[in-house]
């Protein structure tokens, strides 16, 4: 490491959690801290010193499963654990390392993961690390495309769901992060896809721009059971479940036999005290069909594979992908609220620095 | 086909399907016709000509499943048919073949499948029926252990579940035709097993003639998820679902990582107008829990390999199987009605003839 004078000191902003929330997060539950600095080196303490790298932040993901973080649970209670009231949020992000004590990162990688809220931070976690090889596409892809978003489409749809040629695919908040890339997936499958989101402009999106057979508004579907029987006649094989509630009861009676349900998350459902009922549930034995819930971290031994597959596609324009980037740390806190209002369109990154 | 005047015409009681239902079904809602006769031959028509039997009927079966036909519905708006009003109750049952124009039958043999609610039926479709080889057992056990609800308990515990030794198994209505037998499996594949029942009775069944590891009465716990912690303080691997409902609920959350739900039935929940809401289906993310409707029929092709496992056990003593045996068409819808209350005490049975 660097010795201790020549150290550089210099501004390090912060996005910290204010506290523990219950209820519909604001955008005042995190709060930008302008005054912290940060000492250009990695510590020498136990920590650090054999495994610790110091990064400079780029680009800061802001996606659905960080609701379950502002909520204090016990830890262990869910699968990732609650955020640190006072400390800096975390998420995925892409950063640039700056000094490396572990001898797997050198000085200049770039690197996809777990990071901090704030412009610099000291990496202890470095297994959830990834090196970025191929940087002749946007940084920014590895927070959506290329990073955790893009390896849960992944996961879902092939290893999950087990599409076959000629099925019929539901995607619901079907122009989100991971939603655009299912859809897209599909289609390269040889499957019949539809999707729902929340605007007009979402819809478009779907249709002309990801290649959707179909796509509605499903705000303005009073009745989500004939929005889905005038979309799927025949019944839906697949469903890539992001929302829950209302939108999985309408679904699970229009499902086929042995009709497949890959269960990401439930978006609809994380601001409620209480989630909605789901009653339809017996129709999973009249269908006999498979519900599952997955988490991407099990599949990340795929990553190589994923990126055989998604690099050429990109390349070549068969796959394409909607961000919504906004500029500062300062924006932050306001990207990551607006995802429970689907205010976001497409996978929302927050632009740190360019470099 | 015997000559048509020779023919033996004999009382055929039967029980018929009042009219359809949408509410708690009664006894009511069912009628013992007393007046029908039968000829004793298989009808000379086209559907039945070839490939008919003319059976007597010796046991029938009470289904759960069989709530679901007392409901109009429209044909093929589920995997079973309603019942026709006017028509005898249809259902799995033990029969003797008094005269068969099917090649694959002959006077005198003992088959079990889809029968009618009557002292003779004309079984036309006769893909469902099973010929009986092994008469060395009881032949109700062909109702249940050795018949549709044997079936059911195999291939949702073994097929849909893939228990692995050492893996926790909750079981809900325990004692009844199938839970009993998931209960026994699990003991078989070295698994720690828990039942819930209704009744103090049926709990001691549990323990003391099925083996289970532990078992408790659900109307006695005012709190189900305490209930499952106190049995299942490190969580469920395999929970086999046959209420729905609130206990899926307490369930849910209880799952472990990597956790099976095998979808039997809803007991439950089949005479309520809407279905109760589950509400903590997110749990299947959390877990990576995987949740799985099946139904029998997709399961008879290994129908020989189940009697080669479960005839030994059955005969060493290793299996033991509990009805509950009414006798007469008469106390048939009775014995149907119970069901949705609980009143059996295993599985129900109508001895209709002792042949």
């Amino acid at each position: 490491m660097a010795g201790g004078d020549e150290v550089k000191e210099v501004r390090n902003q912060q996005v910290l959690a204010r506290d523990y929330i219950s209820a519909i997060p604001e955008e005042s539950d995190m709060y930008l801290n302008t005054s912290s600095t940060i000492k250009l080196r990695v510590p020498d303490d136990d920590d650090c010193s054999t495994a610790g790298v110091l990064v400079k932040n780029l680009y800061l993901s802001c996606d659905p499963y960080m609701r379950s973080r502002m909520t204090k649970r016990d830890p262990g209670a869910s699968y990732v654990d609650s955020f640190n009231a006072g400390s800096p949020i975390t998420g995925y992000g892409v950063a640039k390392v700056l000094e490396s004590a572990n001898p797997k990162f050198k000085q200049g990688d770039l690197v996809w993961g777990m990071t901090g809220w704030e412009e610099y931070s000291i990496i202890t976690a470095t297994d959830s690390l990834f090196k970025i090889h191929n940087t002749d596409v946007p940084l920014s892809y590895y927070t959506g495309i290329l990073g955790m978003p893009g390896m849960t489409a992944y996961a879902g749809f092939y290893e999950v769901c087990s599409p076959k040629k000629g099925e019929t695919v539901y995607v619901s908040a079907a122009s989100g992060a991971v939603g655009q890339l299912v859809g897209q997936f599909a289609k390269l499958s040889g499957c019949y896809v539809v999707g729902s989101a929340g605007t007009k402009e979402k819809v478009d999106l779907l249709k002309k721009k990801f290649g959707f057979d179909g796509a509605f508004n499903y705000r303005e579907e009073p009745d989500l059971d004939a929005a889905l029987k005038r979309f799927f006649p025949e019944g839906i094989d697949i469903y890539f479940e992001n929302v829950g509630g209302k939108m999985l009861d309408a679904v699970l009676p229009n499902m086929r036999v042995h009709g497949r349900i890959a269960v990401c998350g439930m978006i609809s459902q994380y601001n409620l005290e209480q989630p909605e009922g789901v009653h339809n549930l017996m129709h999973l034995v009249i269908k006999q069909a498979r519900m599952e819930g997955f988490l991407v971290f099990n599949y990340y031994h795929l990553y190589g594979k994923f990126l055989e597959m998604v690099l050429p596609a990109i390349k070549e324009g068969k796959i394409t992908y909607v961000e919504d980037v906004v500029e500062g740390l300062e924006s932050a806190p306001a990207a990551l609220i607006g995802l429970f209002a689907g205010r976001n369109v497409g996978k929302q990154v927050v632009l740190v620095s360019r470099e």
